[in-house]
């Protein structure tokens, strides 16, 4: 039961935002009469919202609990002052991820018009592996992850950083990582740990910029001092 | 089953953001047998996260699901950018708001350090009738909201507002609502609404200042220029 309707509340996404009972009934493959039965508990208990229209949404009370009590939003609302310091700073989109699932899954976005282009969103999951994000999280982390994401992504990872280790000691040594035309052909991503206090990273910091910007290096030092303060908050906070 | 998930779920708060096992089964007034069944299996789903002291908090997933596809999510990240100018410009607290169940719900909030004291919390809930938020979305709201919400709080609004139907009419009239310390002694609530296409109000827009502000007409013509923007960015971004 439980289970079932996990699986109706996974079938909305940023790009299936409504849904009516039969495309929610097909997306989470459950029968037509099941989906029914369930859609309009889980609306009476306001895990869903009926719209005018007869579609369904995500309820609020999901908004609200998440936002409320979860380690994602406590980093978020840690980091968010932070975050705009470098992004008056650096000038470009500033955004804080984390690794989850062996993805990269960005917890913070902040961005301007005229900034360079930029695909993440806040809640968008990214590829470890493609990003400076991902990579930067990867060399921090504990040695039992990185074994684990190894295992589990040898083929892409062979495919794109046949000297993975290397590189990763390279990105561990000198505390950034930096990519360029890895997602978008125009942009380098510029991304900093945010370390706990075992020097594991929590979080990374990052900076996506035009592939002509010509300051990274004061771009890595704006991002060190946030990361920095974000690390002294997260332990200040910690209860 | 679903019923008592939810009321695992809901026993997280700001203020009770892991709990133990046999709290949450205090917390959500089930057996404590059945609460570590339930626990185990939601942790299994995703739903909770187990952390290294054994304590649980509301898992990733929530968060991610929320932050992707709610209307909440919607709204905040159409009104963020005008969210910053209007705090960039007027220099206070700035905060988006909604009504939901009789109650003012926080969706977004932007302050800086030196700014006045402000109780408000992005998620957090408030008393509609002792906010300029409350009373400026009371006063766009549907009639039949209005009738529902007098009809339930007969007897604080009688307290605090024994005209309140005048009262709002008046609000409407000048399209702003301003309270000085209903909630803070030293600070002022000045909201407008951010209105749908029929004139309703889908939210409010506030600013939080000193008691002795002295530019609340200039703060008014900041926000009212900016829910102007939200208002339209809504409409385009409707499917």
């Amino acid at each position: 039961m439980l289970d079932r309707a996990v699986r109706v509340l996974q079938a909305f996404d940023a790009h299936h935002a409504r849904l009516s009972v039969s495309a929610l009934a097909e997306r989470a493959a459950l029968p037509r009469t099941t989906a029914y039965r369930l859609v309009s508990q889980m609306t009476d208990l306001g895990l869903l919202t009926r719209l005018p229209d007869g579609t369904y949404r995500l309820g609020l009370m999901l908004w609200e609990m998440a936002t409320r009590s979860t380690d994602a939003q406590d980093l978020a609302t840690a980091a968010l002052p932070f975050m705009e310091d470098v992004n008056q700073v650096v000038r470009h989109s500033t955004q804080l991820s984390i690794l989850d699932g062996g993805e990269v899954l960005i917890l913070e976005r902040l961005s301007r018009p005229g900034h360079a282009v930029n695909p993440a969103r806040r809640a968008a999951r990214m590829p470890v592996h493609l990003t400076s994000m991902g990579m930067v999280l990867l060399a921090h982390a504990a040695a039992a992850d990185l074994e684990a994401y190894l295992a589990r992504h040898r083929e892409t990872v062979t495919a794109k950083h046949p000297e993975l280790r290397r590189e990763l000691d390279h990105i561990r040594r000198q505390g950034f990582a930096s990519f360029t035309s890895f997602i978008d052909p125009d942009t380098t991503g510029i991304s900093v740990p945010v370390l706990d206090q075992r020097g594991r990273a929590l979080a990374a910091l990052s900076v996506v910029v035009p592939i002509q910007y010509d300051a990274a290096p004061s771009a890595v030092m704006s991002l060190r001092t946030a990361a920095r303060a974000i690390s002294r908050t997260m332990d200040t906070g910690r209860r």
